[in-house]
């Protein structure tokens, strides 16, 4: 699901880049290798069910339980939201309650700052349950990837475009050799013969998600920890394998470009099969509680 | 329209109670001689758009903002929520802006404490003017009507059937007559040649909602000011008013409970229609302020 609305949530000022992301993030998905014939790429703003169920979560929670969860609290600081949080961005994990249970999805994966996004939703599934009587909605459980979220190449937590840290899907050859160079890697391993400090070493986290070869990497490991391993021999290791890795996709996504019919084609269909989807999952849960129905 | 997702704002435990009034506020509505070839009437549930276009504007309001509505307070404080208002109470103004501006409406009659709630929606108006940078959505004025909100027989600010200070569009004759009697007037009007006072009396209050013969009800008014009118002869002349206007109203009632498939027709039809307006608005409003369309 491309979250255009959601994204409003803390972008209201700055529409223009939440539309042209739909698009972008969508041609990344199909560039990773996203299949559109098995996996289905819908788009927010078009399902009206997710609105509505959203709406209809907001009553089984709490302003002082949103005001309360960790995730919002950490990414109104990020923000800079104390001030004046728009009421839209408190509101936005029942939205996410809506994204998962109109899908009727029970496993989602997440990186681990999002785990009380997964509690939140549990917890509207339990109170909403606990007014029809009967177990309406399955209670989803989180999968956090070993791999969760890679941190920035400077060491910072996040990777983001805006703070410069990021290496986007369709890097240039030289922009990723750029973003290795700069990587943060041990800052007291200043002789190649000292030895070097594995943990919070960005090379080493990126080397653990994208090489193959886990037998490489714990040699590389020893190697660097016992001395006798540069930074720059070990950045190019690590180059290597990011520019094989990464040449596919800025293939396969400059090809995407030359086509955004075909694009949202895609979108098209799969907002439709969607919209079937979440329609379907609306009037249950609206049928069960004993709304209305003409 | 029938506020029926509004309503589970505060009635989350009580869905029943919402379904069922549905149909009964219908009723009413054509009772009293609202004319549904002239006045389209919709259920709020059935009208995706405005769910859409109330999470849009919870992006142009705060927190703070909605925490502080004269409104809200006082509805917070009279639902003992302190402790743990439900988010979407808190949010509700926001999908009040919706129904409003959804149907484009421009004048809308409220009572004097609903004026929070028009002031809280041209707020939201101006701000998404603002990002959009022209007039996408026309600032709404309140029309207060002269009887706005009618005390209860009691004498409290509010009818309402749980405290049984009301008197139902479809009360018996028998109903009308105990609700009469009970009526709070001039607590030190203890005999009838004394003078009796006007003012925050609810019988007085009902001859000018109902009476249509204001000469009358001035003359009345001066005859209770200097003395000599009882309760008991004023009581009988209001008491023949409202048995002679709900007595149509209550037979039209009782003849539309005899027929619930013409009534869902009604509003079928009605929501068809609403449903038509309310897609355009949130169309030209999502193109206004230049969201993602497929």
């Amino acid at each position: 699901m491309l979250a255009d609305t959601q994204a409003l949530t803390d972008n209201i000022g700055n529409i223009g880049k939440v539309r042209e992301s739909v698009l972008d993030v969508a041609m990344d998905y199909l560039a990773v290798g996203i299949d559109p014939e098995k996996t289905n790429i819908c788009v927010q703003s078009h399902l009206p069910a997710l609105a509505e169920l959203s709406l209809l979560y907001l009553n089984f929670v709490s302003v002082g339980r949103l005001q309360r969860n960790p995730t919002v609290k950490e990414e109104v600081r990020a923000r800079g939201f104390e001030q004046s949080i728009p009421a839209g961005f408190l509101c936005y994990p029942a939205a996410q309650a809506a994204d998962i249970t109109a899908f009727r999805a029970t496993l989602v994966p997440v990186g681990e700052d999002q785990i009380p996004m997964i509690e939140q939703t549990n917890e509207i599934i339990r109170r909403m349950n606990a007014v029809v009587g009967r177990p309406l909605l399955e209670e989803i459980e989180a999968i956090v990837p070993k791999t969760g979220r890679l941190p920035g190449v400077d060491g910072a937590s996040k990777m983001s475009k805006s703070a410069g840290n990021a290496i986007g899907l369709s890097a240039s050859p030289a922009e990723i050799s750029a973003a290795v160079n700069a990587m943060y890697t041990d800052p007291n391993h200043l002789r190649v013969q000292d030895p070097g400090q594995v943990e919070g070493n960005v090379v080493f986290t990126y080397l653990e998600a994208f090489h193959d070869d886990a037998e490489e990497v714990e040699a590389l490991k020893a190697h660097y920890r016992r001395g006798g391993l540069g930074d720059v021999t070990l950045k190019k290791r690590l180059e290597g394998i990011l520019q094989d890795f990464l040449e596919p996709i800025r293939d396969r996504r400059a090809r995407l470009e030359q086509d955004l019919d075909h694009i949202r084609d895609i979108l098209r269909d799969g907002t439709q099969t969607a919209r079937n989807v979440t329609e379907q999952t609306k009037s249950e849960i609206y049928d069960g509680l004993g709304l209305f129905r003409l």
